[in-house]
């Protein structure tokens, strides 16, 4: 199992990587081979006749077949008196490198590039190899996949490719698991909750009145989460008060899995101006109303949090809140805790304890 | 913002649809265009003069200039002698279909039943479109992009695609955006604290003793990754008791964000067997050593972590613990929170407080 910290490293270095690429070259330039112009027709999966040919489809048939050394690709290379080149590649710290194709390139060009510099971080020791492509570069991914490379993840505007080219056991860190959402309980000074009913998903159309619900954005932080979605479904202004409780489940899309903040947050507005767009209606709700809905005595995990809201509201319940600290490297994020009950400083307590 | 629930069942409904686009189709079935050999010089990049080419090229053209109507293009399909096939779909519960493409197919005539395919999904008053691409389909991921795809997310062996083809607000739902890690605080009958030395890493070679950590793998609960994780580094078997504390982070690799769950766990074994591949050294250390060390007190989440711990050792405080609570669809999945605040049924509370 790949180490948890050591993964958080290497995807540091892939990303500041994928940045410098093609501003600097730490693995030594290289005069090697590329062929700009031809058509191949075992990689096109067409047979098209083309005298310029030749070459490339016996140098990727025999590359297919064996890569064979660097030395003896570019000495053919020389001897046909071709240029040949490497594709510009930064080393992560994991004895890998990353490419960041970020112009656009001949199919062709790439699968020959790329063959030439597989070669080459084979004969280097190198582990991983990375490749973003861009999706102005989509056509270059059958090319990578034919090199051997399997996707690791996308985003709207890029696909990662990665090859474990080392005899190495193979450390590629996951890509990510999870989805995060919020639920909110939000209460005013009549003990009145704050509830919606939605346009659309599971629950519209049923008369069910349900917390106000949402996923937390690429970067956002949990508390950050329950106050916008709050403050986009109903027009109710909050201050985040603290988790009261969270579920994990599995399989919820596709393989990932979800995690899901129940949330105390304290109103400081009560006019209501509903989302149009997704929310059908919402309003301040009695408790009890609530409760009694058979959507929230039916369902033990809605039970659940029911009772842990209900405990808060009569004072007997800790959840965790918020306290922004800085780490090591002097990056700030929140740390969720039961602050009532951790009063002293480590030292204070070592000290009390000897 | 797509609403939570939404996402979730939009979700599940795709993950259903691509096990079932092969078998059924709830798209009807129509006749219409289907090229099955032709070589497009415009698609391919290359210009390669053929007279198949003609009709396709002028085709392709047409479309992507402007789509016209299904019924043109069926008519100028049968004028030419030409079948005409739709790409087999499902219908989503969010008025989308989803796209399996599990067979080798011909990239020319996967783009040309994309192209007819999406002009009848439009007619229809579709709004997201879903290609799921397993990699032995790498070659159609060009031509996807090409008819206005985008990537959502990728695995290891497969690509999915979306195409939000309505003019209503899109709500594609965004991908997973989390990691989720563990780190064990495990503690024996003298008060000494369970710590590891890692082979590699940004603590590596350093000399720092730490607790040991990991990724919680795909489909994993929190609170099993965390007995996992301890028994392969260190050989030594515990029981989950609480989180005691979480923290998000973000960027932490790629956009990616990362939620890291400190556990405290009970050990029931205690002569350790280090992972060799991955803990250079472990063992049982009095609290003092751990807490004395620069790289603990110098690092305020640390800091922190280490007071909440102390706390719990002197019994002073109170993390989330787990129930395994079933939802509606009687999925069971773990709930963590304050177990010791929440004593009474939602039911008994409700008649207390009135």
């Amino acid at each position: 199992m790949m180490r948890y910290g050591a993964c958080n490293k290497l995807y540091r270095t892939c990303l500041l990587a994928t940045k410098l690429s093609h501003t600097s070259s730490q693995v030594s330039p290289h005069t090697v081979t590329t062929l700009l112009s031809s058509v191949n027709p075992e990689f096109q999966g067409h047979n098209v006749s083309n005298s310029k040919n030749s070459f490339l489809s016996r140098r990727v048939y025999m590359s297919s077949v064996s890569l064979g050394s660097l030395a003896a690709k570019e000495q053919e290379g020389h001897q046909k008196g071709i240029e040949f080149q490497l594709l510009r590649a930064v080393e992560d710290q994991h004895g890998g490198v990353v490419v960041n194709i970020d112009e656009t390139m001949d199919t062709l060009v790439f699968a020959s590039m790329l063959d030439v510099s597989l070669a080459r971080w084979k004969e280097q020791g190198k582990k991983g190899v990375w490749i973003k492509l861009p999706i102005e570069n989509s056509n270059l991914v059958a090319a990578a996949v034919k090199a051997g490379f399997r996707y690791h993840h996308a985003e709207p505007d890029y696909v990662m490719l990665v090859n474990w080219i080392s005899n190495a056991p193979n450390t590629i860190p996951p890509n990510a698991s999870h989805r995060v959402g919020i639920g909110a309980f939000v209460m005013n000074s009549n003990g009145e909750l704050l509830v919606v009913q939605e346009s659309n998903g599971r629950f519209s159309g049923k008369g069910i009145w349900k917390l106000p619900t949402g996923a937390v954005n690429e970067g956002e932080d949990i508390c950050t989460a329950a106050i916008r979605e709050v403050k986009e479904e109903t027009g109710i202004d909050t201050e985040f008060v603290e988790v009261l409780a969270f579920r994990q489940s599995h399989q919820t899309f596709f393989q990932k899995s979800d995690l899901f903040f129940a949330c105390l947050l304290q109103p400081y507005s009560f006019k209501i101006q509903r989302q149009a767009s997704e929310i059908a209606a919402a309003q301040w709700m009695p408790i009890e109303d609530y409760v009694a809905q058979p959507f929230v005595r039916e369902n033990e995990l809605f039970d659940l949090l029911t009772k842990i809201w209900l405990s808060k509201v009569d004072e007997k319940y800790t959840g965790f809140s918020t306290i922004l600290a800085k780490t090591s490297k002097s990056k700030k994020s929140y740390l969720y805790f039961n602050k009532k009950d951790a009063k002293s400083t480590p030292q204070e307590l070592v000290q009390t304890r000897s």
